[in-house]
């Protein structure tokens, strides 16, 4: 194992310099806070990941979850993080006091999974999703089932899911069956199928509550006619004790990667006793679900990001360790051999591996104060903020995911032979970072959701929002002579994709929906290099503001890293915008217009 | 399982209707061989493949090779294949009739190995080793080695390896430092350390034979000092009998993937008892193992062209099953779901798949036919060929490496959550296709071979042939309406190609090798997606000669599938060229005048 998952200077960096995070506190949700409070816990987050988290990456990876007796048995371990997450107030950090939580900023919570992720992403499934299945309940349900479910669950006693995906319908919502039928006992007896639910079952609490999407008998078919239900795996009995409820585990799959977290498939009602109750209103609840969702989409980047980093300082750790071969300008072989990080194709690959993972991790922190700033009372700038993150919700979750496969590739590439066997962790990084463009809607899905829904609604408020910002930081960039390049090629690559919107938008204009979405994946790549361009040139601003301090010398260096990071980008991603808009301008439909017999032969 | 892993219609196509591999017949070597014998060939090996190949994907994967008591045990079916492909001619069958080959062409040796790459990957290790070995033994061995090693080698009895990589050297072949010390009984004492040895020992043969690079004692330093040694793992005796040859196992890899083929840890002379066999004279090594290494390299990309095809067909065998979603322009939830083989963006993923596999397929068999077509008389003629193969060798290994991946993993995509599972095959695929940009030369290595030696070689005479070679298709290609675009998308990007090049050896000629070679990777992938767009309108040319046929429907189909897979190429992948060719275009040295120190933080 790498001694570095992550860079705690990084982090400093972008809460602090890049974003000045403390200024939420002129926000009354958390006016308690200081810079002190957030070191202590990022500090303490650290500690957690390097002491517990980190040392059990490989073995849950090789001791997979499994059924036995209806039961999922994951690694005796994890009952001990979760108690250590929940006892430590990490599941809870960014709820509200009179729940227990510590009203932290969301960019602090995200900040600490961070820190987690990059010690073992599969650990992570399982806190993640129980802050968000509690984030749920309390936005949306009863008084009555909040404080029933909520305290055990932010405990860490009892595991929270997200359960939509059902065999027939995959991606496809609108086509669930699951069913529910109302009772006079207030609940609705739940019968029906779940695939892919993460963390769905295991024993490492002693409950798990699923928040599920089903249609009450009798609803509109379609979206419109999806309900949420709170669906216990063991509900409480009169008495206050745990009695099953009618929730059984039909399958634990054998996956590629992420082997620490059980994905289950579920089945409810099989002895017609599955007892669900109704969150919020009846026919609503794809839209409460979209609350869970769009977290999760945050937090599949963020996880993206972080399994990047431990990557990234993994090749990183080898390339300057491992002597191989000489300068190609003296190839003496009597000369000793150099470290391979002297290598220029190395340092690319180690560049790129880094400009991905700290591009990632700013936008999405980026992202995540949004999140914050719109607990303000002003209501226009809580628009504002609000849309700024709906349009970037689809990118934070793509860009990590699809650049950080290719940048944990590099990486293994960077150990040679090494990198393809279990001894290094490339590996496993390698296999686990594969489902983030699959889980929390494909990439395919983001794309629809960027560019059929984000970039268009509201007569296009939001894009216009997002150009706002990132002429803000074009303008902020200019006065300093070492980002004016890099600044112009912003400028460039953002009027280029305003006219790549303008004529896809034209395209839904003439009434040519499939058209106008048939390169949305292309759109969401381009949209995402460009707003990783802007996160670096913000980045930059802040390295050259750095620089002007009397800092010392290590952090001058570091100052130099980001800035030399940044040009890295501009010179090596952003160039990959020429061939993404040239095709995105381009509308023959050619993959609309043909006949899917092209493929016979 | 899939249904399909190769197109018997396809491979047809490129051998007859492309390559015209018929007219090999001319030369002397070939001249017994009519489309018939070819036809039989093909048909068998696909019945091997699908009877005792294919079956066996999955448990090799999962019953991994394991060391036990000094011997590496694999899954017994390894046993059976090698007697089939020992007895069946297969290791043999482009050999001399005088070895009990059949001098068939190389192309259709690498055909057939292709059918049985897309069965089983892991498996096609055992033989093609076997073939290499057994060539650079009768290319440069004495006629004793050849008549004692080869025919058990062909007869697939005996295993043969390529044993090059050290622990302290890796890609750094100069700093190798296994040792051979001269006796007077005709061998060398070996001593030293090998890794990363494919098909090193197991249990379905009952010997091994390696091909070792080493230093004799004295020898001098760097390259010039290499021999190339015959190495067994057991020797024969005077009584003919087989004696242990002080070869040890001292590892087997534990591995992502490709885990049907162990690899290997060496030690030779733990005992001072390991004789090896000096092949060719002494010092030569090196260039005598690059006819190895260069089979390898075609074998490289073939391989990774065949586990794209099996997961292109498993992809498509899925979209075109798999009911989802609607079209975006009815969204009507009443009306039936839809195959996702009918979205767009499912469409993009199968056409980059096909585009990458059978263009890939397309320009290995071109470097074959290159290799058939050397063995002509005619000297012009025949270093023209050898010109071309070498030149091209690097990128046939390359390209369907990179984009293997990337194509396995769109394959991946298309199955979503499934594709993430071990239910389906995708993700072996995806484990088993990694190795490829790594072995037999990384893909950086690869990257210095074609710019640092490959274009400028002969003042650039290679580079020359190549460029009338494309524009001779660009010309071809011009009289048919349907091709025409394609054809000056074409022109455009080799005039590109050319531009770039001479920007990079000027950067040479000015003394700057460290800058001339920094982005040789970002060189390689430019030429590579111009070399498959050749192949793309070479394929165009045949499809449209066939259309011109009184053809069936199904032909005709299939000729529309090409031209359309064809313009999916031009369309989607030439854009990728703008942005490898502007930055090629720059010579910042951006990863050269750095300080590692830019990694400090």
């Amino acid at each position: 194992m790498a001694e570095k998952f992550v860079s705690k200077r990084n982090l400093d960096f972008l809460l602090y310099e890049v974003q000045g995070v403390e200024r939420l506190s002129s926000l009354p949700y958390f006016a308690d806070h200081t810079r002190e409070t957030y070191d202590l816990v990022v500090d303490t987050a650290l500690k957690l990941a390097r002491n517990l988290i980190y040392p059990y990456l490989r073995e849950m990876d090789e001791k997979a979850p499994f059924l036995e007796d209806g039961q999922v048995k994951v690694h005796p371990i994890v009952k001990t993080m979760m108690k250590e997450w929940g006892e430590g107030g990490w599941i809870s950090s960014s709820m509200p006091y009179e729940v227990g939580g510590q009203q932290l900023p969301v960019t602090m919570h995200m900040a600490c999974n961070y820190v987690f992720g990059a010690a073992n992403f599969p650990a992570t499934g399982y806190p993640g999703l129980t802050t968000g299945a509690a984030h749920l309940i309390l936005s949306f349900g009863a008084n009555e089932l909040a404080e029933t479910y909520v305290p055990r669950m932010l405990g860490g006693e009892w595991q929270g899911t997200m359960a939509l995906t059902e065999p027939q319908a995959g991606s496809s919502l609108s086509d669930i069956t699951t069913g529910a039928v109302p009772t006079d006992q207030g609940y609705y007896k739940i019968r029906g199928q779940k695939i892919f639910i993460s963390a769905g079952d295991h024993d490492g609490v002693e409950n798990v509550v699923h928040m599920m999407l089903a249609k009450i008998k009798g609803a509109p078919p379609g979206v419109k006619g999806i309900s949420l239900f709170l669906v216990p795996k063991k509900r409480l009995a009169s008495d206050g004790t745990l009695e099953p409820n009618d929730v059984t585990v039909a399958t634990v799959y054998h996956k590629l990667g992420y082997r620490g977290c059980p994905i289950t498939q579920l089945s409810m009602g099989e002895n017609d006793d599955c007892r669900g109750y109704l969150v919020g209103e009846a026919h609503k609840g794809l839209s409460y679900m979209f609350q869970m969702m769009n977290e999760a989409r945050l937090g599949v980047g963020m996880q993206a990001t972080a399994i990047g980093s431990a990557a990234y300082y993994a090749s990183l750790e080898y390339a300057r360790e491992r002597p191989q071969g000489r300068r190609l300008s003296s190839k003496d072989p009597t000369l000793p051999q150099i470290p391979i990080v002297e290598h220029a194709d190395v340092r690319r690959m180690l560049l790129f591996q880094r400009a991905v993972t700290e591009g990632s991790l700013s936008l999405i922190l980026q992202c995540c104060m949004y999140t914050d700033l719109a607990k303000t009372d002003d209501a226009e700038q809580k628009e504002r903020y609000g849309l700024l993150l709906d349009l970037l919700t689809p990118v934070a979750k793509t860009y990590p995911s699809e650049n950080g496969i290719i940048s944990v590739s590099q990486g293994l590439q960077i150990l040679g032979g090494y990198g393809y066997c279990q001894e290094f962790p490339l590996e496993q990084y390698y296999r686990d970072i594969r489902i983030h463009p699959i889980h929390e809607g494909t990439t395919g899905i983001q794309a629809l959701d960027l560019l059929g829904r984000k970039v268009v609604m509201k007569n296009g408020q939001a894009m216009r929002l997002y150009v706002e910002e990132v002429q803000a930081t074009i303008q902020a960039a200019m006065p300093y002579e070492e980002l004016q390049q890099c600044a112009e090629r912003l400028k460039e690559a953002l009027e280029k994709l305003q006219s790549v919107t303008m004529h896809r938008v034209q395209i839904a204009l003439q009434g040519d929906v499939e058209k106008f979405l048939a390169d949305a994946t292309l759109y969401l790549e381009l949209f995402g290099i460009i707003a990783i361009a802007w996160q670096w040139l913000v980045q930059g601003i802040a390295a050259q503001k750095g620089l002007e301090t009397d800092c010392s010398d290590l952090d001058k260096r570091f100052y130099e890293g980001k800035l030399h990071t940044m040009r890295y980008f501009f010179h090596y991603e952003i160039p990959k915008t020429y061939g993404l808009a040239a095709r995105l301008m381009e509308s023959d439909g050619l993959t609309v217009d043909m006949s899917s017999a092209v493929f016979d032969d």
